[in-house]
């Protein structure tokens, strides 16, 4: 009776099932514009439930517009529920692709070891955090972050890279690819144009190209940016990596940052530099931030992804101050904070330098990490390789003189379980390093590179001699 | 000597604090193009360190292109590094207001009561995340959040709105506010066009105004949108906010949700639902969200800042199928991901129902407080005010009839130390609601709202006599 059936297994309450078997007839027409409803003692004996349960039904149908009711007369249905015959959402949810099979060999870029990542340190840090947390802390908490963390953060940068930082100059953010996300907003303008290092991380550009940003490259040699390049008809802001450039590993030399502030005051733009692992330099300091060179041109983005886990987004950004009460502005509308917590976790991280105790065991493992790559380059490939850049990082771009590595060998390495990007793909231009990969190791353990290398070895063998078949 | 005074009380290396000094004169000219440094047997005795130490300065100075060293000879400063005259960088960083004295009336909006979060359980579940996160988990995870946050919140919105989802098309994001940030970048177009409630939350249309999108205002009555404004001159995406309309408080009726839902597709556009606190619905159920009417066309915005906390920065999307790849890729570009620690925690807490019956204790307590609100309404206004609304969030629409509350008003009164917004602050077009005030309840005891509204009372009555005499 009244097409209505109740299932007591669900986890819905029964006046919320009436309510909702009552308004999917009103919504397709079975119940029509002033029909009335049936009486609650009616309908109540019939579902065999209270005729509250019935009442509570009717007063969310009525509260929600779909009935009236009027002072002795049964309550009615409204008119004007009927929707156009809606489209066959045929459209399936967005499904995961099946995970990646495992790789034979597994060099993917921009991934620490998260097996060495201290997680019982973070647990205390974080139960300190959770534990004494300001109450007004949990509201909100304004959108440059918390004043502790940041006073952590130029503590660190001070004994670590020398660099003497106002705390109020740090902005924190989600991690640096919503740093670089702020940073395209920030400086839009109705035609924006950007500078990259080419080749540079394809994917951080990305960022730039999704908000209309025309970019032009700049190329880089094993220095870095090649600043002779630079010329005034492309003005714009330039996302460089001095520390350690990504893909190919310079160092960006004081006279080429000496240029690049010059062009950049010029321009009357400025310079995003992305430092985003220099913690890790194997062989003497880390390299000093351009940002020490002008602070009133340089956007500095640092992140802890890489000392800590990806999965964290906490980064910093050194906002030059006449940007800063618009990137007040742009973050609070974006996303109004970091969350709280892990703020005071990493903020204590630092306070007691476990930051700094990680930082060092972790450089000496990937050091060795590093050395174990360059023994099987050399057992597998003899004198036909190359290292490029600085001792530096979590990954190694690679020159194979006389193979060139097209646009197919990605996938094809893929589909025989190795994983590594060429040099190539990061590159804007096409054409100027298709004979270099790209070999992230720092996840690796010394037996998983050695064994990757000699996958490697065997799969560019038959991709050459496949490729020279072919010719 | 070569004018360099080392600090040893400093967190700075005695090496870096070399290299700096030494990188200064370069940078400023005192050490000129070609000139050769010091030998480090020479320098090392003058500031009594170590020949090493000097040597690990001159290592950083080479590897970052300051100077250079050729086999037996000096090694010599580089050229190209002095910077034009850097403009002098007068700007200050942003200083922090002076925080606001705290008010004698504070009815500020949309801030639960702090004091009542349960930080004992939140502790918990967030240590239960810490412990049993998997390894995996620390790295990327991928745009669409934790998959058991999305199963506990497909299975809440069942429990308590009878809304049935698939977990497939819930989105984790940082907030509401990001939320409507990601939003206005999905649908962003060439020349981008919204319709919006007037009056509405102001702040929350502000990112799509800071995007560049033109907002057509759709006046508001007791009852939400009044749809029979809507114009296919004017398509765009619409936001509204049809469980409990921000400001003035009603429910939208199903025929407009209907007219609504009709106008959406025939604009081919979609509704952005706001549904920043349908938790808190004094007398009866919860509004059933607008997106259980077409799953299709309408882009459904959930929040727990205002039944947890607001810096806790976890809301979630309902996205329309055809949506979801491209949310997916602008998530990834935006920040990539939430952390996963609390979003675990988060989860754990809805699974164990601890937010079911935090929702209940907190929905009598905010009951009594709205309870309060009205009876020193009464007491002190007597006839001269009115309610506007439904039974439910943390705010109350007042209507004091005969009064004009001007653009002053709200400046004025905070200087006197009362916190209130006009609706007028919240309105679009200007003149429709001078005579309403917005009373955020939500945390204040009965005694700071019984007090606040006699505060309030006799600002008004100073308020309207100036204002009188003025005229």
């Amino acid at each position: 009776m009244w097409g209505i059936e109740l299932d007591r297994s669900l986890d819905v309450s029964l006046k919320r099932q009436i309510y909702q078997k009552l308004r999917d007839q009103m919504m397709n027409g079975t119940l029509k514009e002033g029909s009335p409803l049936p009486s609650t003692r009616e309908l109540a004996q019939t579902l065999s439930v209270s005729r509250n349960t019935v009442n509570e039904a009717y007063d969310m149908l009525i509260a929600e517009g779909y009935a009236q009711s009027r002072q002795g007369a049964p309550t009615r249905v409204v008119g004007g529920l009927i929707l156009d015959q809606a489209k066959q959402n045929a459209a399936q949810h967005h499904q995961e692709g099946a995970p990646a099979s495992s790789f034979l060999a597994d060099f993917k870029t921009g991934q620490p070891d998260l097996r060495q990542f201290p997680r019982y340190v973070w647990q205390r840090v974080s139960q300190k955090a959770l534990g004494e947390m300001p109450m007004e802390l949990l509201g909100y908490g304004g959108p440059q972050g918390l004043a502790q963390l940041r006073e952590e953060i130029a503590a660190w940068l001070l004994r670590s890279k020398g660099l003497t930082v106002d705390t109020g100059d740090i902005y924190i953010t989600a991690g640096a690819t919503q740093a670089l996300h702020l940073v395209a907003d920030l400086l839009h303008t109705d035609h924006p144009e950007m500078l990259a290092e080419d080749p540079c991380n394809i994917e951080m550009i990305q960022t730039f190209i999704h908000k209309g940003y025309t970019v032009t490259p700049v190329p880089v040699d094993g220095h870095g940016l090649q600043t002779d390049a630079l010329s005034l008809d492309h003005c714009g802001p330039i996302y460089v990596t001095p520390s350690h450039q990504f893909p190919l590993g310079g160092i960006l030399p004081a006279a080429r940052r000496a240029a690049l502030i010059r062009f950049a005051r010029r321009c009357g733009s400025y310079v995003i530099e992305d430092d985003y692992d220099s913690e890790y330099r194997y062989y003497g300091e880390p390299a000093t931030p351009l940002y020490a060179m002008a602070p009133d041109r340089v956007i500095y983005i640092g992140t802890f992804s890489k000392v800590l886990f990806p999965a964290l987004r906490i980064g910093y950004v050194l906002v030059p101050r006449e940007l800063q009460s618009r990137w007040r502005r742009l973050r609070t509308y974006t996303d109004v904070q970091n969350p709280p917590f892990e703020q005071a976790a990493l903020a204590e991280f630092l306070r007691t330098r476990k930051f700094d105790r990680h930082i060092a065991r972790m450089k000496k493992l990937y050091r060795e990490r590093r050395q174990a790559l360059f023994d099987a380059l050399g057992e597998c490939f003899g004198e036909r390789w190359r290292p490029w850049g600085d001792a530096a990082g979590l990954q190694l771009a690679v020159e194979f003189s006389g193979i060139a590595f097209d646009d197919s060998f990605r996938e094809q390495a893929r589909r025989s379980g190795i994983r590594t990007v060429p040099v190539e793909y990061h590159s804007i231009r096409k054409g100027r390093h298709t004979d270099k990969l790209l070999l992230g190791y720092g996840h690796l353990e010394p037996d998983e590179i050695r064994l990757g290398v000699h996958y490697i070895q065997q799969f560019i063998n038959d991709y050459v001699q496949e490729h020279t078949l072919h010719r």
